[in-house]
């Protein structure tokens, strides 16, 4: 290779602002680029892909007057699963193309594009899957995602290739070692192991396909069952020496794939894709039929709006809560440093019940209020809520385990934004937990319950800071007055024996 | 303030990556942070709302009987302009945001907040715009249109007023300034002209509402309409000495408030949305129903999707299109060192053309082939497809108009990047325009010219550095025979006079 060292091109002279990524050239094969806009994309594209199913759940309808509980397990049976195991599926894709471009870190157009081939094939994924739950019994639709699978791991390995051949595109690490052709292998071992199992899944669905689906299931759970077995070796026998030793440089990339500056991108692109479902759905079916205007409410508009009401109602409602659990993530990770994989996995199921929210809401504007069925919505909407947030509260507790290396030095223990980033943190499980023990108890008012619930946890936020202080001083102050009657007690004690206080 | 310095604490100790932002601390406000992800979550959420109006769109069922002519006349009246108007309009909104943040550089809790009920709001602008709309004659629309943009200025005034009280969040420049409240007037004279356009509005609302729509109007091409003043007055009187010096260092960051990376963000997030508009559709609508598959095709699943064949087709060809042209987009960026804001104008031009090919290519599924409105849908597509891909090209060409500060070194003139860059852009152009004008005069088979063109495109993409070269080496070795020439020309001419040669 003649130009193995890109960086050694300068920076753009003439840029005002600090340029984000000047494109670095390398003599024989045109202009490498650094990738950060390619990870953008892929992770806006993704973040879409693995949050487009709620979409059929969402726009199931309800008849009213049908019992809510026996149409929600309908939907539990088929199309909330395809939704999850969609959103689980795109995630390990995800985490897949993390991995790889955490070896590979600047691009050129060859890899642009065909990056680009990926994507589509991995957008087409969710389709497949929900053929596959839509017909359980024919095995073409298993034969097709196991097909796709296949060619997304073989574009991948291409990559990879490609990547080797043009040494200056690795990363550092890599492109300074010496064993090249062994980090070659094992990279392109651990991307090619999910397709070989997909490649068995698509020959085995033509004579016995639970056979596929049992292989399909590895495929999502190998790399945390894998994980999971290692710390239990290492916790019993404890880590092996010489082998781990030599892996351990590699495995820094391999192990720990997520990045946290893409766990950010994807998540954001989850949140924003949610907190606008609902305005998509407002914006095409709300607006009134001109016709019906005149006729039926003699040109006035608002009259026509208001039977919209709680469909507006319902978007705010699932903007406000989307948007503020955002806020609580973003808190998070601001003093997040580092993402680790079981880290990534609670953000998952964070990410994954917050996609479930604008289907509760949604469910809360469907029925007149009374209805049989408005407590039940209420309910689910609460426990969607609850899970959502408290996965993030976990993602915290995770992180306070290794604080020295996951935590930012003035959140750990003690920092007085410890005991924010705690209420924060704390304010959205405790909220819904609490509105759903209260419709339970005052059904009759279960409405206005949620509805003070929505209209007061905004303000609750904008007020926390001083709320932490106020609390904070009265602990303060409650623990310096017990303290003073230990002193008072102390002092008593000194005229039975002097010595003790001094000791 | 107690603490006007955040930069002087230090970074995160232990972060093994370059952390992208680390929270900075400020004593007495508690934490201040930096803005980058705030800002990316916005761009997404604009993005999407940018385009959200397409869907209405995309969703008119056209009756195959029915003349494509007519029903794209009617549409072109009202969901089109809704469309197009939305996007303009959410732009502005988004230009402002940006503007805003380049005053205000850092942020807390409060102004996270605040920033999220201002995204809330602007969400909402589509539904308003499509009720103005729908009901022209009646003023509701074009009042709530109204009240909803002197909310968002009330908004972004608090949020302006808020970092001049907490100086320590503003830009350094305005920072360190003497005369800060002579910024803080200019500032909010600049956001709130709009909402104050907008209240005029309203108020006319109630009694002459074609008024409002002329305000409205000025609102949206106001910023245009003043730079376009203030350029032709430069131009024909020279520009004012005394005061423009006064205002150069402000107007820096008012008048080109278009930051590379924001325009970056928000066309990332309005390809990816595009690109999966129509997955939306197909995981929506396409999934066979299974009672049917057992009546219709006893079970044979493959006979059944192969109904919807033409759909997926639609959805390949206008994920691979978006994708090239983000791709083209991305290439051109790498070389753009700073963005104008005419460079911004085309860019929003261009992403609204973008918005538009789904639909075009959702109408080339919608007929079986022959059909009379077959030709029309593809050549509607070729139209958009120019269009978006043109704009893209004048982004350059402007860059080249000024290439000292806004062009990478490398693809300035002459250099074989610039060659490079020219051919990836000129080859959508060249194409639709050819298509278009092939389907003109062999109208029998267009849509075969169409599927060649959607399979040849992406590899003349892979193959466009082979083929540049190819192209210039032609170049050189035509330049050189004809210089041999003209060699030989002159060693004859030489014989005659050789004094000539010298010179």
């Amino acid at each position: 290779m003649s130009a193995p060292r890109p960086q050694a091109e300068g920076e753009v002279a003439a840029a005002p602002a600090p340029a984000p990524a000047p494109p670095r050239h390398s003599g024989e094969l045109g202009s490498t680029q650094a990738s950060h806009r390619l990870l953008a994309y892929s992770d806006a594209l993704l973040s879409i892909i693995a949050t487009v199913m709620i979409l059929p759940v969402a726009h199931t309808k309800i008849h009213p007057d049908q019992k809510l509980g026996e149409s929600v397990q309908q939907l539990l049976l088929t199309k909330i699963a395809v939704y999850l195991m969609t959103f689980l599926i795109v995630t390990v894709a995800w985490t897949a193309h993390v991995r790889l471009f955490q070896v590979i870190v600047l691009i050129d157009d060859v890899l642009a594009l065909l990056n680009l081939a990926c994507m589509m094939l991995i957008t087409f994924l969710p389709y497949t899957f929900s053929l596959m739950a839509s017909f359980p019994g024919i095995p073409f639709g298993i034969f097709m995602f196991s097909t796709c699978a296949v060619v997304i791991g073989l574009i991948q390995a291409v990559i990879v290739a490609y990547g080797f051949y043009h040494p200056y595109l690795l990363n550092h690490q890599i492109q300074v070692s010496e064993n090249q052709a062994f980090y070659k292998h094992r990279i392109l071992q651990i991307i090619l192991r999910g397709p070989v199992l997909c490649f068995l899944a698509a020959i085995f669905s033509f004579f016995f396909f639970p056979m596929s689906y049992v292989l399909l299931g590895l495929v999502i759970f190998l790399p945390h069952i894998t994980r999971l077995i290692i710390w239990c070796k290492n916790k019993t026998v404890g880590p092996k020496d010489d082998e781990s030793h030599r892996l351990e440089a590699f495995t820094f990339y391999l192990n720990e794939p997520l990045s946290k500056e893409r766990v950010e991108a994807f998540s954001d692109g989850v949140y924003a894709i949610v907190a606008t479902l609902l305005i998509l759905d407002i914006c095409e079916d709300n607006v009134p039929d001109s016709k019906e205007v005149k006729d039926k409410f003699h040109n006035r508009l608002t009259e026509a709006l208001s039977e919209y009401g709680p469909n507006f109602l319902a978007y705010f409602a699932s903007f406000v809560t989307t948007g503020l659990l955002w806020f609580v993530h973003h808190s998070l990770f601001l003093y997040i440093t580092k993402a680790t994989r079981f880290m990534g996995l609670l953000n998952t199921f964070s990410l994954a019940f917050i996609g479930g929210l604008p289907l509760a809401y949604q469910l809360t504007s469907e029925f007149a209020e009374k209805s049989p069925n408005e407590i039940e919505a209420i309910q689910i909407s609460c426990v969607i809520t609850f899970f959502a947030s408290i996965f993030q509260f976990a993602i915290w507790i995770t992180a306070l385990f290794h604080e020295r290396e996951t935590l930012h030095p003035l959140a750990r223990y003690g920092g007085k934004e410890h005991a924010f980033m705690f209420a924060k943190l704390a304010l959205y499980p405790c909220v819904s937990l609490g509105a759903f023990f209260l419709t339970c108890l005052l059904s009759k008012f279960s409405t206005a319950i949620f509805h003070i619930m929505q209209i007061v946890v905004p303000f609750a936020f904008l007020a926390l800071r001083i709320l932490v202080k106020i609390s904070l001083a009265i602990m303060k102050s409650m623990l310096s007055l017990s303290r003073r009657k230990n002193v008072v007690l102390d002092e008593e004690e000194t005229c039975l024996s002097p010595a003790e206080t001094l000791s």
